[in-house]
């Protein structure tokens, strides 16, 4: 049973069939799957997703495929953590992080692989495809290979070393372009008409693709006794995510699954070398000024953000703010996660925890709120972002004598003091 | 409520109590818990473990600590994938990959630290200490940080970058050892009487440690509908995991979540360049010869593996043979498994895959079993094993001229041929 009743120009409003199309023929806008959220109600309870596989596939009918077997790595339905070591140290009373690097490659793009590539299967593509920062490459080939489908992805030619023997290790074709995300997405974009047989997860199959986050939302609240947050903090790339999650809360009430109306404060996360959506945020203005992108953080490095018009628009209309926090901000965020609650996150995790903490700072996030942060890929996946930054404590000989002498005596002193 | 009657020695039976024990004062022999199996089967149900939390600690009675909220980052509980492409390139009929690279460090070991350091703070130990090939590092960092331990880890010099920078950025204290993973263990033992107030996970609390692996059983046996498997294919490093394994099927029977005794063949995994157990194997001998290791699966790098000798025992009794593959079956296994399921494993998991690969050709996997292999740990902690293996197919300018140049139309090619 299929709940999609089409797709819809967020902007005009007009309705398409639910095949493999991503822009309104009209005015150019970008489509959004509709439900009939009245069958989803009647279809839809508690029991009946607690019974479901612990994975994102629980929520299947608030999903835009219906496909009993889905291309499955087990993505999602990841740890939602009480984090109140860190939020002793932020002064936050009740913190939560949503541990989404705990997914099969790593990152939050396996939801969203998972649906798109489920769906293009269904739709008659035999080719998956995608221009990535990275982690998107990683899921593709991860899923294609999984369904013995065919991939050729597209990375920018400097990313991390971890993010392209991950993505070439599954046997796909692998294509490094010499530019930056938006020349591979530029370029991607062109093939998407000489090869109308390829399904480009986040090109013309990009409408079924960002209905996956929405399962972040709709995990959280579930985790959370059915309850949504106050204030949710994600970090922005495309802007994607950050808008499928306040749609996700949205969309729980609308098929009775919250009996308020979600309140969900949204806060997005950047890095100050790559951040036209947190400078248009704090300039007060609508238009979006591409840049050309400098950081450590090379999985948000998108310059000219899809959807980045939409994201701000939904902080604004939500009381959130975006904030935009150095390198240095970075590496501290990694390291301060690591510390307090044990979860070591790739550089995108650092820009939200750095970002939360600067939120506090400001007075933006409130000691008062039930905050929910979005950690969204591996530490493992950018391993050299600290290189030079943590390394051993000492390197000694294999002997007592050796071990007192480099670290035994100074550990028991610090203990002595504490 | 504890279902824990004491510990026992594996040798001579003396019972002690549930202390920090780890040997018998007798004979020397290792300690073993033991449980209370009636009282167990009285309280123990599939309703409610299926109730209970997305993690290993669903088996909660079955675990040797009694803490309603143990020291937790969401380990176990991960996927147990159906691998038709794999088993149709094998010439098996049913074979499943237990997916324990989604654990939060990205290895299975963090089943065992959670056991481990639940215990240990019970027993009042303020500081957790491990001697590791590396995972076991990772995980008892990221654990000790999460419940505000000090932590004390020691490995050897030579590990993969991914995995000393994935234990140093917890914060705890990182100690390198020039040596191999024997000598970190002997000094490990030194120091456990010099520090008796370190919980060296593997040394003086081993007993409870050992006894995490055991979950990985019940979730394959709730996994498969509360069914052992005819065969499980188990990687083999101080020989804790494969013996756990066993117990763990066992136990289930002993509380009646299984209704017959099951009758699981197991065989244990190992590389050519550290292979004391599957010499010993080959040569029909009791005798384990310690050996220096030397293989790029530096995980598995135990030389004088601990329970080599009781892995043994459980590989003949139970009719399983053990494998020891090259280096190059190394690479070959972790590139397999990528390519045929989508799951990226490191060098242990590549051991396990070319171990099957090989039980297979030997005869000894046999077809029409139902096989389940376990994946032990991410492909991402290891990723320096595949420099030079697999990388970018091309790199070009982001034309799409360029790429039909270099890509295009061989794909293309490819596509009309298949
Ligand atoms: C780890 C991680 N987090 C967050 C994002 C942001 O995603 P979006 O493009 O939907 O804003 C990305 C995008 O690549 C990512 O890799
Ligand atoms: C990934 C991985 N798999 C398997 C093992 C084997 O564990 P055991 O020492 O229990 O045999 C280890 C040990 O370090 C490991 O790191
Ligand atoms: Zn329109
Ligand atoms: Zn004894």
């Amino acid at each position: 049973m299929d709940f999609v009743t089409g797709l819809r120009c967020r902007e005009c409003g007009r309705s398409y069939p639910a095949e493999a199309l991503h822009v309104c023929d009209f005015c150019f806008g970008p489509l959004e799957v509709a439900y009939d959220y009245e069958r989803l109600a009647a279809a839809v309870s508690k029991e009946a997703i607690a019974a479901g596989p612990a994975s994102m596939w629980r929520y299947r009918p608030l999903l835009p495929v219906d496909d009993p077997n889905p291309i499955d790595l087990g993505a999602g339905w990841t740890p939602l953590v009480r984090a109140d070591r860190l939020a002793a140290e932020l002064g936050l009373r009740e913190l939560w992080i949503k541990n989404d690097t705990a997914n099969p490659t790593g990152s939050f793009k396996d939801r969203v692989v998972s649906v798109a590539l489920t769906k293009a299967r269904q739709l008659g593509f035999k080719v998956a495809a995608c221009a990535s920062t990275g982690n998107l490459a990683n899921s593709v080939a991860a899923h294609a290979a999984r369904a013995g489908m065919a991939s050729v992805v597209f990375i920018p030619e400097d990313l991390e070393r971890a993010k392209v023997v991950t993505t070439a290790v599954y046997g796909g074709t692998v294509v490094a372009v010499r530019g930056t995300y938006d020349d591979v997405n530029r370029l991607c974009a062109e093939l998407t008409s000489e090869r109308p047989d390829w399904a480009f997860v986040n090109v013309n199959v990009r409408t079924y693709y960002a209905e996956g986050s929405k399962t972040l939302a709709f995990e959280v609240a579930e985790q959370l006794g059915w309850q949504a947050p106050d204030h949710v903090v994600v970090p922005v790339a495309s802007g994607s995510q950050l808008t499928k999650v306040r749609k996700g809360f949205a969309e729980l009430h609308q098929v009775g699954l919250l009996p308020e109306p979600p309140a969900v404060r949204v806060s997005g996360a950047q890095a100050a070398g790559c951040s036209p959506v947190a400078q248009a945020f704090a300039d007060g203005t609508d238009a979006i000024r591409p840049v050309r992108p400098q950081t450590i953080a090379k999985s948000l490095a998108i310059g000219n953000p899809a959807d980045g018009w939409y994201a701000l628009r939904a902080v604004r209309e939500t009381g959130g703010a975006l904030a935009a926090v150095s390198d240095e901000e970075v590496l501290e965020g990694i390291r301060l996660l690591a510390r307090t609650e044990g979860i070591f996150a790739e550089t995108a995790g650092g820009v939200t925890i750095a970002s939360l903490v600067r939120l506090v700072q400001q007075g933006v996030v409130r000691p008062d709120e039930r905050v929910v942060c979005f950690v969204t890929g591996h530490g493992l996946k950018t391993v050299e972002a600290l290189t030079g930054v943590v390394g051993p404590t000492a390197t000694i000989a294999p002997t007592l004598e050796a071990f007192e002498e480099a670290v035994g005596a100074e550990l028991d002193a610090d203990r002595r003091t504490r």
